[in-house]
């Protein structure tokens, strides 16, 4: 199971460069308060496109030889890695193919469209998703970038974390969210070469717990269509990525529906930046644990600030 | 009628140092194309307390002398001006009055509450606004540091197109919103004395055009009670700021309500920050305006980003 190396990651770097940001890191006197911490929130947020998988996508787009271009490439996504690659494979001047739940949010519908991406829907689950996929690679040859389980996408993804260590000295510790676990298979490989002292910590909801549940039992759990209200983390963990999550990550923490919608409005009313539940996960993870953290200086990704604002969870039945 | 001196903004600078942060400005390759200009974000939203108001705020605490501390500071404010100045006679130690306006967001209110601000609520009129403020200086001795007719204010609000100045090279252009003039006050003082080949110009609700309509009439107009979604642009000039505007304000646009809202959206999905209505106007003004800033570099200040997320515009009736 190929997992990308560290000197990966730096290739993808030099790579995406010219059409990605370096997010800022950004503080928080409210929540450093809270946790009795001091927290660097790495704003992913503000990634072209409105999260870190603009890494990931870009990374991949442009690691393609140039006789894929006419082709093009193909994805299934809930949402923001369709949009990344859509707004990757626009800026090589390629198609793009998007698979998509009926149920994804329209704000990520949209954004797709704007980046020129050709959007395919399908029922919302994993196993509709990839027989969707099937079908249209089938009738257009295009090159399948899988969300997560593709070593040039995980190594954009550790691009993240590489920036971070160089945005904040002396971190303790570095939390991210968990979905299908591209972003933590790269940060945590990322880290670990950088500074392997740094405790690296995943989170998820309690409703879509199969990396927590995996990493417990020692085998990996798959789950067909998780509901939670942090959209982006409905996918489950590959061997690539269940693998890597053994050998770097330490901890995986779980949150209740309630606590992602708190911190999520949490962030939004003191920090004044718009994150999507997604991120929300990890900074419920440590508003849950702030023993855990006092006197730590760590790191969380704020992973996109994709929100359907006519569909916001606090004004939710 | 006393107006500060760009030696006042100066000096202000300096007081307000400590307690203030240089909040960063941003940029928007989606607005930049609307466009056709390089539009520079202030965001203020960043601020202390949530709105520039801070900057005013915390020089006239400041600048206050030592004896006046027990008996505090006094305002009236439908909202930013209020949590500010709670926050600026907390971090020295004093008490707060604030007369507010029934009608105000509750998040504000909960702002005030948040840093030790004492609240008396009124009806939701300049005049009753009055009474119920000269009530409490009466009962309490503190002294009223009016939102925007005090020049200790004024030099605040001026420190923040300073800032602009030194982190923006080359501005053809600087665009504020118009309430009561504080801020565009301070701001052209400041231009003007740094550089003043750079056109300073207001925007203002259609609904609360006072400032345009006094402009416009060479006099001063004055409403009472206008309605508008830009909350913080209720208040009229007074002699003192519009003598301001008269002497260094290029034109003032006015903006309908749609537009407001529009624009407020927009930067809300474009930039994932969270503004409040009043600095969407500028951002709508330069929308309604695409020709007149095509090829010119254009500062626009982000005024603030408290915002009652229980009742959004695009959610309202």
């Amino acid at each position: 199971m190929d997992s990308p190396s560290f000197q990966d990651i730096l290739s993808a770097r030099a790579r995406i460069a010219p059409w990605t940001h370096v997010t800022p890191v950004l503080c928080s006197r409210f929540f450093d308060q809270a946790l009795d911490a001091q927290v660097f929130f790495k704003a992913e947020n503000f990634q072209k496109a409105g999260s870190f998988k603009a890494r990931g996508a870009v990374n991949a787009v442009f690691s393609l030889a140039g006789e894929a271009r006419g082709s093009g490439v193909a994805t299934h996504s809930s949402g923001n890695h369709g949009s990344a690659l859509a707004y990757a494979a626009q800026a090589r001047n390629m198609p793009c193919h998007v698979v998509m739940p009926e149920n994804a949010p329209s704000a990520k519908n949209k954004a797709v469209r704007g980046y020129g991406g050709i959007i395919t829907q399908c029922v919302a689950s994993m196993s509709a998703r990839e027989a969707a996929l099937a079908d249209v690679q089938q009738h257009t040859g295009a090159e399948f970038i899988h969300p997560y389980d593709d070593p040039r996408v995980i190594a954009g993804q550790g691009t993240c974390a590489c920036e971070l260590m160089e945005q904040v000295d002396g971190l303790d510790a570095v939390i991210a969210p968990v979905g299908g676990g591209g972003l933590i298979s790269g940060s945590a490989i990322a880290l670990n070469a950088l500074d392997p002292t740094v405790t690296v910590y995943g989170a998820e909801p309690a409703q879509a717990d199969d990396a927590a549940r995996s990493l417990r039992a020692g085998h990996l759990i798959v789950d067909d269509a998780p509901q939670t209200i942090a959209d982006g983390l409905k996918m489950s963990l590959k061997p690539r990525t269940f693998e890597c999550i053994q050998r770097y990550v330490d901890d995986i923490f779980t949150v209740d529906e309630q606590a992602i919608i708190d911190a999520m409005r949490m962030v939004w009313e003191r920090m004044k930046i718009i994150i999507e539940p997604s991120c929300a996960v990890p900074v419920a993870a440590l508003l849950a644990n702030p023993g855990l953290f006092a006197g730590k200086r760590v790191g969380v990704i704020i992973t996109g600030g994709n929100v359907d604002l006519d569909r916001l969870p606090w004004a939710l039945g």
